[in-house]
């Protein structure tokens, strides 16, 4: 992706500080993932549903992996400012942690296995790295914009889009029909839809780390959160997709989010949306 | 379940022999899925789309891996009969292995995780066991009608239903809502699912062992072929749930299923379905 803003007015983040962020925004997703396994499929919530008191162990797990990660971000770079799900917004000097310690609660709370843990560093404009992390089934999706890697165990892959030069051969994928909460949305969704080959639902931050790893051509959303979609850009676009808005617009602030794997399916797909975005 | 039919004209199968049965169900399971995971997420499809004598990876696997049951279910029991979605029917002298060597071949395809190998002993009437296996997160899911079992690993969990007394507590689960190609299929199954709290796409064979897990509440599908459903019965059955087709009928053909791990949750779904089931 051309920036068409230019980076003058951007904080800069130099090649060492940017690996060293990698690294750390890896050790907070691992360690908040790890911290909220033991609530994945505990059954709490049901025992305590309706009690007074009642412990729902979605949010809890939620919120106990923001907890961990605003808390180690302010002891390691107390000048950075970090935007959560959960928690909510704290300003900072440039650099801002954008956090959702768990994308895909409605998947985390019945026990399905599309969901993960997402930390991003924004400059202001652009996040510059992105981390999902997926901790029961132990998948890291690392990204800076340039490159974007996968790692399980010790296996090490590149991450890279597959090409897809029209809908016809696409394969589509949204989290559920059920985001789409104005009609014209729902409309444009079904445009794109019924010109591709298959689509799938179910899987929030899944699906573009599947798009980054070739395996989806398109991932069509609404209603995104900045903290939901921050940590794909950098792992989407180090893959060599594409993601904007529906109208081709940052997609940093969250909205109607368009992503794929080849740039003629996007642009395909962009012209489908567009008539009602 | 009460079996109405009563047992008089089926096979039976003594528990010495459940126990060996499912014994060798597992292990053809672990083979046969561990079979298929090179081709996960290879890639090879798209690099031959359109060419001649191209490859499909997701038809290999599924034939790889249900010719390796095959072969291993003749060997081992010569008599039995064998039913498969690849290669189908060998009939037999009583009991037939009933068997879908991946569940989910789009879940497969796109790289998402909900799909797995089903087998089950079906003695004409009613499946005695099934096991569903997951090779990519090394998940076993057994059932024998009386108990059911979740294995990863060191793991060993005992399966169960949790309670649901009402439809508005329920979370609702099917693969997708292009599964019900009759506009009065769609409207059943949308009656329901304006009826819950939530309802959830993706899944196929994964939803009906969240459900035996506790985790959903109810599965409901239209067009599945016996061996889609016969594993899972056992499994969801033996963890106290309760699954029929849409109209209370016996399941084990496929067709129209819906499964609950209430009853009661069940009897108000199926008075919803059956307005036009």
């Amino acid at each position: 992706m051309k920036n068409t803003l230019g980076y003058s007015l951007r904080t800069t983040v130099g090649d060492i500080e940017a690996r060293e962020y990698l690294k750390a925004a890896i050790e907070l997703a691992i360690a908040a993932g790890t911290l909220t396994l033991p609530y994945f499929r505990s059954g709490v919530e049901v025992d305590n549903k309706g009690l007074e008191g009642s412990f729902d162990p979605v949010t809890e797990a939620d919120r106990a992996a923001e907890s961990l990660i605003r808390q180690r971000i302010a002891d390691r770079y107390p000048t950075h400012g970090i935007f959560g799900e959960e928690h909510g917004a704290k300003s900072g000097s440039g650099l801002t942690w954008v956090i959702d310690p768990i994308d895909g609660t409605r998947s985390f709370m019945s026990g399905m296995l599309h969901w993960g843990v997402l930390i991003a560093l924004f400059d202001g404009e652009t996040p510059r790295i992105g981390v999902m992390y997926q901790p029961f089934t132990e998948e890291l999706f690392v990204g800076d914009n340039a490159t974007a890697e996968y790692r399980r165990g010790t296996v090490r892959r590149t991450l890279q889009v597959r090409p897809c030069g029209s809908l016809r051969d696409a394969v589509l994928a949204s989290t559920g029909p059920d985001i789409f909460v104005e009609a014209q949305q729902s409309e444009a969704f079904n445009r794109v839809s019924r010109a591709v080959r298959l689509t799938r639902f179910g899987g929030d931050c899944y699906l573009y780390c599947l798009l980054a790893m070739g395996q989806l051509d398109l991932a069509i959303e609404a209603g995104l959160k900045p903290y939901d979609i921050q940590a794909l850009m950098p792992i989407i676009r180090g893959a060599g997709g594409v993601v904007t808005g529906w109208d081709g617009s940052n997609p940093a602030m969250g909205g109607q989010i368009l992503a794929a794997g080849d740039a003629r399916a996007h642009a395909q797909a962009q012209r489908l949306l567009e008539a009602s975005a």
